[in-house]
């Protein structure tokens, strides 16, 4: 570690971004240069655990060998990048195939450039089929930041302040089986006409909250009574994080239509074949299905994850994890511990105790995000081994125990 | 060329992709496997004369060798690809430093990851600052396909149909400064509170419609005098293709706010520093700002236009074309040319006739797209020559003159 966080060369970054850029959600000055398995290192020299995959992002971790042969092969491409619905490629073909190997039978695949697009298009597929009725969304879902995405968003004010809105009607994300609202959905949906009902299973940027079973399997049988399209979000939560390719999966349900991103490597909409739009081009993006360096990682990931067993890796480390972190409960601030898998929420009494937390572990080598108002997010690279879970461990027990 | 186009590799992955996924826009059975200069090449090794660039995306063609400089660059990198608003990267950095040097001065960047999304965030910061009020957008324009995006774009009702918008007031696209409605923003903005004015100067999917100086002179005027701020969409005719930098630079105004992506290779929104939003994370994007190949390969495009006076050469080479183009008007169902630098619309009396033709250039060797009801869009890379420039008027010549 450097003297000083940020060193100096991090510093220049970091003085050159405010003065041209919009200085963003950065919670801390980290400025990435490489990495290695679960480890991230600055453009100093310093290196961090990393618990949060770059929300996800990175599930492979760092410098993976797949990942590497990927980049290399395409280090000499004429045509790396191209106009993915327009024209074809032999990477947009392997990779959607490879997405329908974990999907939802008889599910079809759209691609597209982030989770916020992949929301927005799994929203347009059911206002194709439903008309421009209001959508149902929960209270704290973080869908995107697209305006769309936006309004069935409502996890901070700070996201959409003096922002309008498509119409909507919010419900309660119920996280116990007995909330008085966890059936709440069937009577609205008798006296509404609605286009969707969209929610997250485990609630991302909103705090690594987890719905309970019966809300969503109220949700499910509520949806196909009224014959309407239930899209499950699970561009934070899929791909391996909670121990399944989809969060859903705990719930033993299936969406109608879906989103996905991060993990995946390239946004994608995936819905029931009978759902989509008849016409050509009712859905369209220059860039969607057309980075092949990316399409050609995200088919790579999906197959190293099956290869290596990462599911059962991401269950077992998760385990281990959440035991670790319940020892912290009730003592210094730290009220709760929850989660699925490898994406886990350990929720404050403070919002500042929150923020002083993060700063500290930083500090001391371990990255981790907030989500929600007072939860630190921990969800690091499906590959993490045991030796890392404990050296996390560790330096969370010696930070979490200072005042 | 092979005997059958599509040949047998490439209707594999065509056969593939319409089991697996949406088949989108795609006019024509074209699979990218590589490139060279403004020549792309199919799985089967057939060779087409590229006038299309990937809708503008590929400035610098194909197998440039400062883009597979890049490339070899970023083979190696263990993070390639990081949560970009959230941790900061050199790319990052040098990235917005390069496109500050082709903006306004004093203007700041946010990047993000795609045109639509650009354009979304383009609007957050007008209505940040005006309120949730209508906004006005032209007729035929084309923002993007996120819903925010969307509601301001009418150049195709198969973009939209069924889906909600949010409070839009439309006015004329104006192409002659003859036109009655010139002026007719004025009056408007004197009755309506309007978050903001929205428009390209150079209509892209609308059918590359130039506006009329009088009429972009005429939005200028009336939004600096009612204190809205004007939006211009250099999404398509950014970064060169006319023979500017940016489209508006014709017309001798600047925007409050713009945005950019396609041959930028990377989605951005800019704007006049006094407009940024003073809490931080009202605007963000996981990968917003994190491919760092992406962002690499983008300061690089920027510096090989200015380096290589392609800028010029835009100018020189779209002159050429048009010259040539304008022949054939007035003959075969050939109706207009119209464009700047090499962003060229070649008009048709029928939407059929313009489909007919850009299927026999397609199997002539040259790839062209539509725009618009019935134009044919011709948008070469930046890099095109003399030999390629005459070598496509040659199979136009012989394609359109044929019945």
């Amino acid at each position: 570690m450097t003297a000083k966080i940020p060193g100096p060369n991090a510093r220049k970054i970091i003085s050159r971004m405010r003065r041209y850029a919009y200085d963003s959600t950065f919670m801390y000055p980290l400025v990435i240069a490489n990495g290695h398995d679960c480890t991230i290192e600055d453009l100093d020299g310093n290196r961090f655990l990393d618990f949060t995959s770059n929300i996800g992002a990175c599930p492979l971790g760092y410098s993976h060998p797949d990942v590497l042969e990927v980049l290399a092969e395409y280090s000499t491409s004429g045509t790396h990048k191209i106009a993915g619905q327009d024209f074809y490629s032999k990477e947009h073909a392997e990779f959607v195939v490879e997405l329908a190997s974990i999907l939802p039978r008889r599910f079809k695949v759209f691609l597209i450039n982030s989770g916020a697009e992949a929301v927005e298009n799994a929203i347009k597929i059911a206002y194709r089929r439903m008309g421009p009725l209001p959508g149902v969304s929960c209270h704290g879902a973080f869908h995107g930041r697209t305006l769309g995405a936006l309004t069935f968003t409502s996890s901070k004010p700070v996201h959409k302040y003096n922002f309008p809105e498509l119409p909507v009607i919010r419900i309660k994300f119920c996280t116990s089986d007995s909330d008085a609202e966890v059936d709440a959905v069937e009577p609205l949906l008798k006296e509404n006409k609605v286009a969707f009902i969209l929610t997250e299973t485990v609630q991302g940027e909103g705090g690594y909250n987890v719905a309970s079973k019966k809300f969503i399997g109220a949700l499910r049988r509520s949806a196909t009574k009224y014959g309407v399209p239930l899209i499950l979000d699970e561009v934070q939560s899929g791909v391996g994080h909670t121990g399944r390719w989809w969060a859903f999966e705990h719930y033993g349900v299936e969406p109608d239509i879906m989103s996905a991103a991060k993990a995946l490597q390239v946004g994608a909409t995936a819905y029931r074949r009978e759902l989509e739009p008849r016409d050509r081009s009712a859905l369209s993006s220059t860039w969607g299905g057309g980075s092949r360096i990316d399409m050609a990682v995200g088919a790579r990931t999906i197959r190293v994850i099956r290869r290596d067993r990462l599911l059962d890796n991401a269950t077992r480390m998760g385990g281990i994890l959440r035991k670790g972190l319940r020892e912290f409960v009730g003592k210094k601030g730290v009220s709760d511990v929850r989660g699925l898998g490898l994406m886990i929420g350990l929720e404050f009494e403070t919002r500042q105790r929150r923020e002083k937390k993060i700063a500290e572990l930083f500090r001391a080598g371990l990255l981790t995000l907030g989500a929600g108002q007072k939860a630190l997010r921990i969800i690091p690279p499906l590959v993490i081994t045991r030796e890392e879970v404990e050296q996390g461990l560790e330096i969370l027990s010696s930070v979490l125990s200072r005042n």
